[in-house]
């Protein structure tokens, strides 16, 4: 990864605001700038001199040394404290820092407000990302495509989920995006829904909403497959979904808002008097965050981007009947965009 | 669960601090108030007139309609312009909030911090918590077992995690309570390390971290075991570490601080010469979190009470060497204390 250039561009803005150096605290901006672990505890500060300086605890602190390069690693038992002999004007994430935190560092410090600049240079992702969104993503369809051949009726919704993640661990995924959703008959109205021992039966849906971790980076994909032929009604909804997707796919390129592309989708749903059982909006960013910007809403005024990596999510759940989604995620290019997931979108019917 | 009685204390509270209602933000608070899912996003209100409000998105309304009583719950956009509708002299978990959340909502309330006032609620499990603690860690428990059986050499951690992780969904997760942590050989001196392809050569330690969330509650549990025969430094070492957790369990009672129980596990591993790697608090409460108050290390002066579920997990880490760890979970008693950890502690040889 390409770390030393991302730091040039903090660095940037440490001149531009006139301060000593930033103080980070969320773990993936860290990553992000540093390659260090996620899942340990620790502050990064970066000093205008252009050094680099982790503050982590010492249980974290082996974890940390053997994975970055050219930072210096400071053990402490109070990140603050540190932080406060490192500089006096110094830039802070405020929307990502606790009240708390604010409130203990601005004792000591004058503190600059830097916004979402780091998220901002996040949502162009680069070649090396790329390819691991791209990786991250082949574990996910793996998985899916192997877990598919053995769903049956009488399985319950969390013995799916135990097929699926364990070939998403097979495959090599440190860890999972977000907490797999696999949902069943009515129950595949609730958009952020938990697995259960919900039993399947004959002509139910199942929602399958499902990413991994690889090397730090996110995917995510959602798919609505059929135990049994579905009525011609669910159909109808499923195509309905389906063309909102790729009319909204079709559309998204540099230039286009969130708010744009979210009404295109809307705008295919209103064919289909549907438009009301879609409840949340259509994407969003996926990176080493699963959710992050640019989000795909009603509110977003922002244009998209070459370089943004963005999943496509329309809906439909229609309380005591049914819910559908399908998600892909697409890389905005120069001209369009291009589809990162590669799997079957036609309805599957187990 | 006894939702009334807690909203009764956080009454009692708003009257105290003369306010006009409470403001909560984090899931697991709300959750414990009100049993509202953990992952959907939501605010919390609670009236000085005993009114409760749950303010969440479209998106999640029906999922936490379908799964709260006696609480009011209003769907929205802006979560912030909606509080300050229903009070102006408003408490604030400030050790929670963040720095953003806060600065919206004092440009129109007069904000009361609480402190941990709920977190600290929480520390003391009524009987129905302890039974979900213990159905949470039957689970681990029963995944870890099945597993062991087929651990073999020439696997990697990953699929080791991938067995463990399927017996846990099969047996009712509903979620992971953190990330599974399966290291082998020298990487088992990372205390957060995650799987990767390494394989599992004869002779290495292999460290299985593991908890499941169940109905909310999360379990916590760590065994080192071994491929093929240890040698006897590290059997030395593993009943150092066993000792010194031992030691620290007979003297987990009512009335003791965290510090205290820190120095006994400390102590004996003076005896052994292996203070210095042990790098980490000896534990910490569990219950919604998997990391809560009553931490026990150090730093903590804070005395044990009856009703306290903690961890104890003392380890030993040689860089380039070996680690080693073991953790139960205890329920504090009138008299001592309760293992709620069901599991062999001899040195496991597979």
């Amino acid at each position: 990864m390409n770390y030393k250039n991302r730091q040039k561009k903090i660095l940037k803005l440490i001149e531009e605001k006139e301060i000593d150096g930033i103080v980070i605290i969320s773990n993936e901006n860290i990553f992000y700038l540093t390659g260090a672990p996620l899942n340990c505890n620790k502050f990064l500060y970066l000093s205008r001199d252009g050094n680099l300086y982790i503050i982590t605890n010492e249980m974290n602190y082996q974890e940390i040394i053997d994975s970055v390069e050219d930072v210096n690693v400071i053990k402490t038992e109070n990140f603050i404290e540190e932080i406060k002999k490192l500089g006096k004007k110094v830039g802070f994430e405020n929307k990502k820092i606790s009240y708390y935190t604010y409130e203990e560092l601005k004792k000591d410090l004058e503190l600059i407000p830097i916004g979402n600049y780091i998220e901002e240079m996040r949502e162009i992702k680069d070649e090396d990302e790329i390819k691991l969104i791209k990786e991250s993503q082949r574990i996910t369809e793996k998985s899916l495509e192997e877990s598919l051949k053995e769903i049956k009726i009488g399985m319950s919704e969390l013995e799916i989920v135990a097929k699926i993640e364990y070939f998403m661990r097979i495959y090599g995924a440190e860890s999972y995006a977000f907490d797999s959703i696999v949902l069943s008959g009515i129950r595949c109205i609730y958009p952020h829904g938990r697995p259960t021992r919900k039993i399947i039966e004959k002509n139910e849906g199942i929602i399958i909403d499902i990413g991994v971790r690889y090397n730090g980076y996110c995917s995510d994909m959602t798919r609505t497959v059929f135990i049994g032929e579905p009525s011609k009604n669910v159909i109808d909804i499923y195509y309905a979904v389906k063309y909102a997707q790729e009319e909204a796919i079709k559309n998204a390129k540099p230039g286009i808002t969130g708010k744009e592309l979210n009404e295109i989708a809307i705008n295919v749903l209103k064919e289909y008097k549907l438009e009301k059982y879609f409840n949340h909006g259509l994407g969003h960013g996926i990176g080493i965050n699963v959710h992050e910007e640019p989000f795909i809403n009603k509110k977003q005024e922002k244009k998209l981007k070459c370089g943004n990596v963005i999943t496509i999510e329309p809906g439909v759940y229609i309380p005591k009947v049914i819910g559908i989604r399908i998600e892909d995620m697409i890389l905005i290019t120069e001209n369009g965009n291009k589809n990162l997931t590669n799997f079957e979108k036609m309805p599957i019917v187990l």
